[in-house]
This record gives C-alpha cells, structure tokens and sequence, in this order.
C-alpha cells in the first residue's frame, strides 16, 4: 500500500515510542525528521499565555531552517517558568545529540519542540531524556513510522488525523503530507494545536511563510470546538527540496503548490472538528450578507461557539432561532428584516419571518453527520466566512469534568 | 408572614394563570399592576435580532410613565415580523381594556409587553385574548399573588427569584421588591432575560434611568449561563410614590436608594447564575491586576464562558490551568510571568509558575456548592471586574438537546 503519512515525501522519517510520560502507556515521545535541512516556516498560538516549547519554538524558526520537530504528549509544559523554558530547550539539545550520533553536526536551533497535554506541571525530564534516544534509534522512512507519529502526538484525540497531496511541477513529482493533534481547548488563532506539514518541494522561504499564514487563516483558525484557544497551538511546515523542482518563488507553480496545501490544511481542519471532544457530527457555519469579512467572521463564530447552538444540533432539534440570535449578539451589523437562515438546503428563516419548511424534515437534516448551518445578515453587504466545529455532547463533559488531571 | 414579593411595596397587584401557551400547564400569563401612574424605566437586549416585545415595549417606554407589565411565557414573540409587533400591541390593549374595565381610563402606551420562551413561532393570540382578562380579574396586592407572579414568568428556570430590600427616607418607609426569570440563553447585554423591580419610593425619572443603568452594569450584565444574549433581555423598574417620601432628584436619599436598589438586583443576578440551566454550583470569577476595566472584563467573561473552565468545575478539577489560559486568549493584556490565580482563597499560581498548594486541597474547596475563581493579570494595572457564572453539565445538555423544542 502507497505510503500516505508524513514520512512519503522524499526525505522524511519519523518514529513514536510510549516513554512513560503519559500514564495510559500510549506513545508520547515524537520525532519527524528531514535528512537534510528544510526551508521552514512555523505559526503560533495568540494566547497571551505561552508554553515553554512556543517561546523556544518562536526563537528556533527565526532563521527558516528545520532539521526535526521533537514532540511530548500528556503534559504541555505551559505556566512552568523559566524551568520549563530551559526543559524545552533540553528536549531540542537531546535531539541534536541523538541525531548527531549519526549525522555527525546538528545546530540545536535547527529543533522545533512542541509539548502537549495537561497546564501547570513540569515535564518529567527523567523520561524525556531516556526517551528521545530510544524514539531516534527508531525514525524510519516507512508508512509505519509516519503513522506512529501521527499517533503519538494524540492526546483526548479519538482517531489519527493525517492528510496527503501530490502534484508535479516543472516534470517533478511533489508530496505534501500533513498530520496533527486536536480534540479540546481548539479555538485557533494563527495556527491549530500542533500540525506537521512536510513536503519534499523546494520553495523560498518569503513565500513559504506567506502561504502558510494565508493557507491558515483560511484553514486551521476556521475551526473551533470550544473557543478555548490553547497556550501550545503550533502549525510548522518544513520542504526540504528534495523532489528537484525548481525552487518556488511564484507564478503559476506556487499556485498550483498553494492550492495542493489549501487542501492538506483543510482536511486537517475539518478532521479536527470532527474529532472535538465528544462530537459525534462534523458542522459548517457559513454567514454571508456581512458588511465586512470581520462581521461575517464574528456571527460564524458565535453560533459556532454557542453552547445552546451545539446542543440543538447534538439533540437534531430544529430550533434555528438559535442561530439567528446567536449572529445577532455577535455584534456584527444585522438587518433582521432582511436576514435568512438555512439547515442544511433547507430555507427556515426569510426576510425576519419563519418559512413554512417542514420541521420535521429540518430536523431529519439536522441527524446527518455532516450539517452546514448557513446565516445571511441581511446587509446587503459581501462579507463571508466558515467555520468548522462540532455539536456539544454528555461525552464532552464527560472527558472534561469526570477524570481528573 | 411578610409579603417579600413584588406586591409587598405599596400600591402594586399581581397576578399569573396557565392559560394553554405552555404545553406542562403551568402558569403562562402574568400580570403585574401599580394602582397609580408610575415612573418608569427599563433597559433591553442589546442582540441586533430583538423579540416583537422589545419593539413594542421600546416605544412605550419613552413617556417614562407604566401602570402595568404583561407578561407570557412559553413563547418569546421573536422572529414573528410585523405580525409578531401586532401580537404584542395587541396584549397591551387588551391588558389595558381589562384594567380600564375598573379604573375607567388608561393609555396602551403606559402597558409594557414581555414574551419569553421559543424563538420563530406566532403567539397564540386565541389563548392570549381569552387569558389577559382571567389573569386581570385575579389581581391582588398579597403576598401569594405576588409569588404567581414572579412563578408565572419561569421558562427551564427550576425556582423563583425574587429579591426585597425596605429602606427609610425622610421618616417613610420604602420597599423595593424585585424578581426575574432566565436560567438558559443568559449572557444579558444592558439586561437580564425578564427582570421586575417594583418600589413605591417617588423618584424623578433622569436619576431613576440613570441608577438603572448603572446597577444593571454591575449586577445583571456581570451574569453569564452560556454567553447566548437573549433576544427578549427586558428589566423595567416601576417606581409609583405610594410610600409619600420626597421625590428622590439627588443626594444622601439617593445614595441610600441606589444602594438598596443595588443590593436587590445583585441578590436577583446571582440567583439566575445559580439556577443556570443544569448548575449545580455558583461560581464567582474575579480579575485583577488588568490594564483596564474592559480588560478584566474580556478576561473575566473568557473565563466564566470556557466550557473548558466550566466543565473542570463541575467536576472540582484543580486544573487552573483552564483558567488561566482562558484569561490569555481573552485578548485582555495580560503579563504571564507576572500573573497569579487563586482557586478559593488558595494560591494555585503565582508569578507565572505553580505554588507548591496541596491540590487535593484545592478540590476540596472545589467541590463547595458556591465558589470563587481569581485570576491576577500581572499588568500591576488597577482594573478589576467580576462575573457571576455557573458549571457546565451533563443536564445542560439533556435541557438542551433532548427535548425538541
């Protein structure tokens, strides 16, 4: 079977091992690996509260050029100090070292440590220093290690969310593979919980970066779950040139490449809504008739976070008005007269009255898996957006009430 | 016993029947009456999708001059079109026909409307036509139909808010009573759900606005349930001069009645908190330390709306991490290494690293029925703010999602 995970592009290898970080015995130590140095790029969190790995993440990516990303799951090493600062910086050093002892030289900056899991506590640098050795004897170019990989950085994730396009350019075959970790405390702003894109193009540094804040926004930072935007969130994209095309630095090629990422990160983003803690429905708020793209982005945003918006879509309830009043406390501009609301194709809500659809086959729509809410403001107005996320069930506070960290 | 509802200030009857709106046959018409001419204000929902009851009742209340409130529940009048503002000018002639009926004369304008319940149906107005003169054959200044009144009013609510404070000015005794519904799609933006203040202190009516305002911004919009800001919010206040004291315009008297007014609508505003749909806990979130009141405001009602916080809870999870986090994506400025939070009055968190506080301790204070959560901001700035919330649990979303609307 074709190799489909993170390790398919030409150059890449990957390796997860449990090191006891994580009291389920599930992996916890992640390595990806390009075999020469990558052009990079890397988005971070907004939260005004960092974790240690962003902080050295942020210095590390200054320079564009990646060698490894070196992942924990089960603790985030966020509110930790300067302590933490100095254990995320341990993590890359042990990184360098281990893949030294067969690459003969490794400059530490060239490591991106990303750290994921429970607030408040210290890494447990026992383990992380026994560990990354053990996880590094093991990287391989095999689809096996890809998925490993994308195994081992899950926390509450239920299932593994990995992503892959190919296209050609200049005659040469190009991979994107992507692959990431989010369930809760999803509420992106720059860049999603953590997501790896490798891909053996060559691409200048300038654009890379361009493309990849653009192909975020558009992507990663429409999804939310529950509007918590986490202290650790990290997008890092390494293209380590190794397809042979001539190095993108525009035209038609980068669009061709920038359309190929648009649809990794969007398989990505929607796999993350999909999985948000205790979803059993994938959901697409679209707004239009905004008075601007802000206007349209704060409505999406509301009726995706609304609790009683989440709830009535879990329980397949036919009760649009919450939708419509969602975007009306959002504080976007609304002309209540003049908007509309629709489930699914299904027109409810025109001109500030009710339809006369059929609410029993609004709510039959409403029990698919796969649910688009869509809300005109009523503006006239051009601005739009869509955001992804998921319904609210027991299950989430289930997982976020009843076990405790 | 003494009367402690709506009707123990003087001059004020009330009444509420079950009239069919509501499906349980509980009560669903209400009405509350001051014998004479009050001076009146009122404040309502700041959503940009408003109840027919907030168009109707905006005009009415320009003349600052009420005789009575009249109120349904089972149905919120929202998203009806001009059919929905006939429906509710309608049940302010009818309202006023049936008090004309003893009192010989009154103007539709001095009756405000309230509806509350599902969005997107039309009232049914046979039930409204033969309820409003039932209800107003009913009207009694005791104490028992001052308790129909504030129980007539209920939606999901599972008990009654009511609130009185007495006061003495210029040798004559004043009462003020209050009492309100909201308990699910609570967030009040100017107001609350439906909120009732009655007194019969004489009071000119620029100083009685004003005082309005400024109670509700710290008392009912420092409430939040689920950050879903009603379309129906409504607090009106009816101050009728029966207790004889000297028009309040300013002064020592006025501090005195601010305070007492005060001190109803936060007893009123921490009872809706409590009776949040599926709470089991009153949880009071205090910011300091921000660089602005807006500042500790975002962060504080970041807090308050994490589900993420809400769930750890419900659960008494000593995960303060939540709540720091959630400050840091409040986009209040916010100096992580200078930051603290306390879970109770222990200190969980200080200058940007974990305290060695006994976390089994910290659960234990968790898992008190009424609860406080501070969060220092660590800009040294002198904002402050303080939100009223509840947890976020399993019958929230039972409320929410199970029964279809």
């Amino acid at each position: 079977m074709a190799n489909t995970s993170i390790t398919a592009p030409k150059g890449f290898r990957a390796a997860a091992l449990p090191c006891g970080i994580k009291v389920s015995g599930k992996p916890d130590i992640a390595l990806l690996v390009s075999d020469v140095p990558a052009t990079a790029a890397a988005l971070f969190t907004q939260n005004a509260v960092v974790g240690a790995p962003v902080i050295v993440g942020r210095k590390h990516i200054g320079a564009g050029t990646l060698r490894a990303c070196i992942v924990n799951s089960g603790c985030a090493n966020v509110c930790t100090g300067q302590r933490g600062i100095d254990d995320a910086f341990t993590m890359c050093r042990l990184t360098a070292e281990a893949i030294i002892a067969e690459d003969g030289e490794l400059p530490i900056a060239q490591i991106l440590p990303f750290s994921t899991g429970v607030i408040g506590r210290f890494l447990p640098m026992d383990k992380i220093h026994a560990g990354i050795p053990r996880v590094a004897a093991r990287l391989s170019n095999s689809a096996a290690a890809g998925e490993d990989f994308a195994q081992g950085i899950l926390t509450t994730d239920l299932v593994k969310k990995t992503a892959i396009a190919t296209l050609t350019l200049g005659g040469k075959k190009v991979t994107i593979a992507g692959c990431c970790k989010g369930s809760g405390m999803i509420a992106p702003n720059m860049a999603t919980m953590l997501a790896f894109i490798a891909t053996d193009a060559a691409i200048a540094l300038v654009p890379l970066r361009k493309l990849l804040k653009q192909t975020a926004d558009a992507t990663f930072n429409c999804v939310t779950v529950d509007q918590h935007t986490s202290t650790s969130d990290t997008l890092a994209v390494l293209a380590n040139g190794l397809a042979g095309n001539r190095t993108l630095t525009g035209g038609p090629d980068l669009t061709k490449f920038a359309a190929a990422l648009y649809e990794v990160c969007d398989s990505l983003a929607r796999q993350i809504a999909r999985d948000g803690e205790g979803a059993t429905k994938l959901v697409t708020v679209i707004v239009t008739g905004a008075a601007s793209p802000g206007d349209a982005k704060r409505a999406a945003e509301a009726i995706a976070n609304s609790p009683l918006c989440k709830t009535a879509i879990h329980g397949s309830d036919p009760n649009w008005g919450r939708f419509v009043s969602a975007a009306g406390y959002s504080g976007a501009r609304m002309v209540a007269d003049k908007s509309a609301c629709k489930v699914g194709s299904m027109l409810v809500f025109k001109n500030g009255r009710p339809t006369s659809a059929d609410l029993a086959k609004v709510e039959s729509i409403m029990r698919k898996e796969n649910l688009t809410i869509s809300v005109d403001l009523g503006t006239g107005g051009r601005g739009t957006h869509r955001v992804y996320t998921c319904d609210l069930s027991r299950e989430y506070i289930t997982i976020n009430a009843d076990y405790h960290t």
